[in-house]
């Protein structure tokens, strides 16, 4: 088993155990552990939730009647709580309590993480069950994050310390980055018809407005398809305004 | 304004406003912009899933007739996406957008950032409107985010950027950590009683014992009402045994 497993305490609506299963697996996990589930199991309305793959997670969850019995096979528990419960414990954020979820499974440790029912939360005997608590950090003056939510975002941390996503890059749609020449070239382009038209006036201060320009056209990371809707665009005006000319009766 | 704006463009539901507002909210955001909500503006549904300091939110809640008009004065705009658009975008994850849009903010830039509606997400026009795409990380094999936990993704990332949490603390329930010298007597207290019972057997290897026992309480982390029961729960074991032994007669 390479994931932790996320126990739903207690969990009371069928709807909320199916959106846990969806939470779990848009961030690729699929371990659920169910400790005595209010309306019994299996459960219709979670199914129906679910859908789908999750549907999946579901069927392979596993339901033990105590929380001791869910966790018993596990080296190290987290357990997920907003209020501060009169348990002397460490804390940890989701982000720290996945990185270290995620090192100690590295390693052989079987881990679970207990999100507890949807109204009260976990008791204090569950989490006397815990190494660990983990508590999102949210706005002190408005936390009312839901089962689903808290699933949610633990799951999201533990891929982001799992699964390597990069933290930025570029969407080419059919096109690629521009070479320097051909900016260059749209720069010179763009320069001769512009001074054609007497753009670079006054003439003293031309050099600086061509060098403003070539500027720009570098520092815009232009693509292959934007170099040649500049140039076309550029074509365009021109044609039209020497048609427009002509038809003006002018030379 | 010190946070970004989360643009709400063309949502359906106005339990899924109201789930937004709670969402942003949970991570301290309570600046929100709403492009042609479908069923008009307010919107009761809405104002009853806020509930509370949430409803605040949506009382403050600009509305925008286009996305364009959502994003005007904002110098940098982010689109929320999970497919490609073909469109040729910088793409980030939350967590890179969400540290970029602070230096930005922190720098006197105004920010926004699109959500789509629910069934269909963003229009390749809204995205074109944006300068950079944020895209979660989630699994390819089952990616289906709804708005409120995009929201809230986005706004959690927002708040671990800017607002400094404690990755690990230690909660003490009215206790602190015990000294080294209280850890010390302790072991002093079962080391002796131990050693009366015959513990320590065989003579040869009783140092080693003795080491790993006092190993043992160091490396426990306890705290002083740890101490505390640690020494009654010996004091009180050997009371009840010596009581035991003047009941059967002996000496």
């Amino acid at each position: 088993m390479k994931e932790p497993f996320f126990v739903l305490v207690r969990p009371q609506m069928g709807e909320n155990i199916g959106a846990a299963a969806r939470a779990m697996l848009n961030f690729g996990l699929a371990s659920m552990r169910l400790v005595d589930p209010r309306d019994g199991w299996p459960n219709q309305r979670a199914v129906a939730m679910a859908s789908g793959a999750a549907g999946r997670v579901l069927d392979n969850a596993v339901v033990h009647p105590t929380t001791a019995e869910a966790v018993a096979d596990c080296t190290h528990v987290y357990a997920t709580t907003a209020r501060s419960r009169d348990l002397t414990k460490r804390v940890l954020t989701p982000e720290a309590a996945m990185a270290e979820a995620a090192d100690r499974i590295a390693k052989g440790e079987k881990v679970a993480v207990l999100f507890g029912p949807e109204r009260a939360g976990l008791e204090n005997d569950d989490i006397a069950l815990a190494n660990t608590i983990v508590s999102v950090p949210v706005n002190p003056e408005f936390a009312s994050l839901n089962l689903g939510q808290c699933v949610l975002l633990t799951a999201y941390e533990w891929r982001r310390h799992t699964v390597e996503a990069e933290p930025a890059r570029m969407e080419f749609a059919g096109t690629e980055p521009a070479s320097a020449v051909e900016v260059q070239k749209l720069g010179d382009h763009y320069e001769e018809r512009l001074d054609e038209v007497g753009f670079f006036f006054p003439e003293t201060k031309a050099a600086g407005m061509k060098r403003t320009l070539r500027n720009m056209w570098s520092r815009l990371d232009l693509t292959r398809a934007d170099v040649q809707l500049l140039h076309g665009m550029l074509r365009q005006i021109l044609r039209r305004r020497d048609a427009v000319e002509r038809d003006d009766g002018q030379p």
